[in-house]
């Protein structure tokens, strides 16, 4: 196992759930300073988590997301494929512990909030309308944007300059599918994100909690691999060098 | 016909109506999370469609929009002009291709949705107050400052370091032109943006669908036009190299 | 006179005050889809229109703005000084023409519009409570930080490569200094985007108008005017190269 | 005593507040026109007057805040270790300069309110659910990650091109502070940021004003102190090179 990429991926997917989780908590839970901040001020909690997430984890290449691993072992490269493994192990850990540290953040606010669907909500998503079938296409769709343009970036972004941006592509990718794709299913687009913190849900003590809903946590693990490895296999066909 | 090109604009413009469309459903149906999130979300939904569209199309130059082709054209672009054919078909195709994935994406909440105005938002432009003459002004006044701005992006680029960016500018552009500009008309600014998805709308089975409103069909499309050609036209005597 | 700054100053003020009064219009005026939208979207127009008038006017360095350029001359600036009534005459008919395009462009919602002080609000700022001589405080702090900042930049900026991202940094600048000076008085911070348009609302047919309210005029001219020169003055001592 | 640092760290840090209780003083003061503006826009003013203090304050390299400074002691900076006590006292009497400037630009919002709460507010942060202990537990996850991804900037800068971004990512990292993890206590962060203000609260001769609540101030000090220090030991551990 390669240490510095399971630190890196450890350490980034945590913060990237420090501040989704924390984000969510803010707006739905009773008694937060944002509570009822709207939809924008959550799709700009996660892509700042995005961008975070990214700067600290450089030195893994900053998946965070077991669908860009997915999607770039389809692509073809070769270190996503050697360490797989450790990518995915060391997503799924980061994201457990971030959920904790996002906890122990709004603790008091878990406590007054009376409504067991809003303390989930923090953890994993719940979809607006619940349709396996059209739910796990939306995430499929969703995920698919989310690794193609990952794989535009690597494919062009030298040329035009992007990789002197560092982190900020990605988190306005993830920003602008928050905002446009969000709307049926809370855009897990991340197996990680959605059954990490679903297990620490079902784990911690949290005051006044209901079901973990592990019926729908198939949706957004299955969801966010179709997607990511069909656009690491589409990437090469559909993107011109 | 240049296949590269073709592509570019296919993907790119697909990336730009699925988002665009995406945020428009979740402001406007029913249930989505994002449901009266307000017109910045809207903003920040199309400026990202834009970037994103931006930056996967960079080989045909991304220019995604035929207000844009037209507008190089009129400004001399020999690239524009001998593959004009292909850029406004592609981008016909890829806006169809985005308001379908679009479609597919919020499916339960076109069908959960009663107001048959709201589905058709998702796809096309609707006026505040409908009176074709203004609205024109309005759709040519927001392109002409859409493409006029690109084109200054051409000529100052290099020297204010702006390439370093790569599709950002133009995001933030769009942005601002649907912040300040898009009151009147919703700022189609770009034909294919328009006609293509409502074609879809026409088409598409979509349930309690009304009218595809083909009597206000030709004022995103003839506006943007008229605006792109004209800032073409202007850019170089308004513009000091 | 220099006809490249004459040109740059009026192109890019127009573009400030068309995307400035822009999202004015659309927050404020009747029946626009931006309505009700917010004073973050407010913020957002107008620091675009910084964004994109910036853009277009790189060759007269972007002044747009007569606190800016007399902020210049104070600092010592040959060229601001050279140029003196070329900038100024340049941004006051940008900012008229500028408002022209923006009442077309919304000119059927200014018919709507009911409230003839809305109507002023879209050309012209009004503070929330009138007191010239704590408004005037009020934009002598915001004119003296967005100048301040301004010859920060011009000191600091290659060192720190900030010359690589263009208009943004002012955008920026000009977007905090809204979101959190704006509150009194609306921020004016530039006499030519409070005078030219102030003319523009004396002069055109509009329907339903009422008063262009000149008592306050001389608040958003002094204020912005002694808060430029102050900073101009206190940068060098200051702002440690 | 380096007057160099002293007036960076004094000009950037009132900045700062300028910018930070003014957002606030706009969005929560009667009259103000960005009354009831929600918490992204308090979240896009404190970012902003970040991003501003951090472009005139360079030449000190911009701490801010003595949680920075004392991160960077801990993670075994010698600049910040010679030069601490400048940094720290400069800081604090930044911090009260622009909380003078805040409420002379809002003077008469000021005494247009008539709730002492809300006064406090725009100086020093204010609890939701006030418990010591946990509030305690926010402040410091709150600015171990601001500590920790600053550390990680300075440690993966360079080989990402993030230092051609300048104050930016500083910027964004506290705006994605303060949407996810501002909900609980407002977000200090900084005990100067919360200390400095809460000593003009007390001084200044504020129309109406009530208890100081000095109960509260050890928390925004204690907390921000621990996580910047907790920060600057695990950087090294946590962030491979």
């Amino acid at each position: 196992m390669d240490s510095t990429i399971f630190l890196s991926e450890v350490v980034g997917t945590a913060i990237l759930l420090l501040f989704g989780g924390g984000v969510v908590a803010n707006v739905v839970l009773k008694g937060a300073k944002g509570h009822g901040g709207g939809f924008l001020l959550v799709n700009v909690g996660w892509a700042l988590g995005v961008y975070c997430g990214v700067l600290t984890a450089y030195k893994s290449g900053a998946h965070l997301n077991p669908a860009v691993t997915l999607g770039l072992v389809a692509a073809g490269d070769p270190a996503a494929k050697a360490h797989l493994a450790t990518y995915l192990v060391a997503q799924l850990l980061g994201a457990m512990i971030g959920a904790l540290l996002c906890w122990l953040s709004y603790k008091d606010h878990f406590d007054a909030e009376p409504d067991p669907t809003s303390k989930l909500a923090v953890f994993s998503t719940i979809p607006a309308i619940r349709n396996p079938c059209m739910n796990l296409v939306t995430e499929i769709i969703g995920t698919f944007v989310l690794v193609f343009v990952v794989l535009a970036f690597g494919r062009h972004g030298d040329a035009r300059g992007l990789a002197a941006l560092g982190a900020l592509p990605v988190a306005l990718l993830v920003l602008g599918i928050g905002a446009s794709l969000g709307g049926p299913t809370g855009y897990a687009i991340n197996p990680a994100r959605d059954l990490g913190p679903r297990l620490m849900h079902a784990i911690l003590p949290i005051q006044g909690k209901g079901s973990s809903d592990w019926g729908y946590a198939w949706v957004p693990i299955v969801g966010p691999i179709l997607g990511g490895v069909l656009a690491g296999l589409l990437a090469a066909p559909l993107l011109p060098i």
